[in-house]
């Protein structure tokens, strides 16, 4: 990259370095005529301040990292997009990371986002973090660290999450509120605290309805995908042939479930009735359209990025911070697949 | 944040900074006592090397910017997963910006991704973008540009893309040859180069097959969205009962299509057979599953980040470089909405 510093400015216009600085700067000590050379003369040489220069001045990049399991993900594409939108407003750049759900690899990218530098990180952890080591390093260096969704309750720092149990206890006393008797629960991996509250959510609408709670309707998630949901309904139903209700961890393995279902022509919701959660983009096209719980995902983006910036912003100034936790509602969305029109 | 510097952990050792920096970077000519206790303290005391130092240095910040038009849409999520993929197994950082399918926020995110100083940008333009100045700037800068999908036949740069023109001339034909005769286009918007030639791969199929165009069957997308499709194929419907095929510039739309179809009994394919673009992953999954050509997204990251690493690396070695356009396979992919079995 061909780098124009101040210097030539000033030795093809004859004129001093701080003349340049203080023109380019709008400071009205420069007369208008010299201002304008300056500009025009910097614009045709593609002039740009030097921003590292810059950054060992304020000690500011004005960039956060977030760090994330997969971008491929309707929940996690839309929180990026909460994020981005909020940085772009606040004049923030956003490196985005991927976990690839390796505790590995999210401690290698985290120590990547502090060698370069961010003002702060934004992270939702991986399935497979259950050592805090990396995250505790975030906090030793005095970097501003918000937590969603995929949180460690032993990490003392901002968070934006749900109500996870109440959610799926919602979603559970849905399928026992239109007759579901017998409810198997597709549940998450066994490290992630979103997986285990929903797990929760499950066991306490049954006890609360005077349902006995068996272990064996519990199937347990590895990687959480759609073909997963398709070997699990194959299962489920060999093992339990007069299931009648399915609580799925996630819209994406609910689909599968469904996928399972229609080719083998079980029928949703009349035999099997089910319900997912995060309102995928998908569960209101497909056939029949997935009851689900709402999870408000590009809000969570917008809030964490601005829990991240209060901390930035007091930690600038010196000023005390005490770190939030920002509770966001969900709500159920009943659509075909869980309740049959009388 | 605190900055520890190799000065207060030469000064807590009683040895000189050169030699703190040598044991840090394991040169042979410290002891292995020093090079350990060296090693320690950084560590306990959580320093790191100022990456800003390094960067004035050797004038790398190992960071790439990526323009998108948005983050959630199937194929996008897809390109930025093979881009972040490829760039952290070179130590590079990815910065993701979205245009938003705005010309304006396309122009402002490149300034600021130039003023962070990027070693290069990988670009799939905006619907908007038909001015190429903000460009013509990167390439002012001697910044590597890499193009993908959406690109600028005018800019010369390295490109990733397709045949848009063939791959629309075989969906087109993949519906002719199931029978139809009367093929409605839904159309991307007017200005992106993918858009123009899929309507060309249509028209010059209907050519080939000696169907006569006609204008009338052409339904152009403002915002390319799901509501779109189904609007549209309202509307297709009143305007022509007999049409018999649809191809729509992508899944998103023909999704939209189907939902309406489904919701007031039109039959697909018996009445209307259906064709798609990108392989969108509900495609799969929803009733009849849709035909589409399938776009290798993960790979056209893959080989954006190459092609841009290349330049980057030539550009740091003062060696030369040319340009490249590679163009990646696609591939028809026939499901239930474009054929009925015999």
């Amino acid at each position: 990259m061909k780098d124009i510093t101040l210097k030539e400015i000033a030795t093809k216009l004859g004129i001093s370095i701080t003349t340049v600085s203080k023109a380019l700067k709008g400071y009205p000590d420069v007369s208008e005529k010299t201002r304008n050379s300056v500009l025009e003369l910097a614009k045709s040489l593609h002039f740009t301040p030097n921003s590292f220069a810059v950054n060992l001045r304020t000690k500011e990049s004005r960039t956060i990292g977030l760090v994330i399991p997969e971008v491929v993900h309707h929940f996690f594409s839309n929180v990026i997009n909460g994020i981005i939108d909020e940085a772009e407003k606040n004049n923030y750049l956003v490196i985005i990371v991927q976990s690839g759900e390796s505790l590995a690899l999210e401690i290698k990218q985290i120590e990547l986002l502090l060698n370069k530098r961010v003002d702060g990180i934004i992270i939702s952890l991986s399935n497979e973090s259950n050592d805090d080591e990396h995250l505790r390093q975030i906090l030793a260096r005095e970097i501003p660290l918000v937590m969603f969704d995929k949180i460690s309750k032993l990490i003392k720092c901002s968070k934006v999450i749900i109500n996870d149990q109440k959610a799926a206890f919602e979603a559970t006393q849905h399928l026992i509120d239109n007759g579901c008797k017998k409810i198997v629960h597709i549940r998450g991996p066994v490290n992630p605290q979103n997986a285990i509250d929903r797990f929760l959510g499950y066991k306490k609408a049954l006890e609360k309805n005077n349902i006995p709670y068996n272990s064996n309707l519990v199937y347990t998630c590895k990687n959480v995908t759609f073909d997963e949901g398709k070997e699990f309904a194959e299962k489920i139903i060999q093992d339990h042939p007069d299931v009648d209700g399915i609580f799925a961890v996630t819209d994406l393995v609910a689909v599968g479930v469904l996928d399972y279902f229609n080719k083998v022509n079980i029928k949703v919701p009349n035999q099997v009735k089910l319900i997912g959660f995060s309102n995928w983009f998908m569960s209101q096209v497909i056939t029949p359209k997935l009851s689900t719980v709402d999870q408000p995902s590009y809000e969570m983006g917008v809030q964490s990025f601005h829990l991240l910036m209060e901390e930035m912003n007091a930690r600038k100034e010196s000023k005390p911070f005490t770190i939030k936790t920002i509770e966001l509602a969900t709500s159920i969305i009943e659509r075909e697949s869980s309740f049959v029109n009388q």
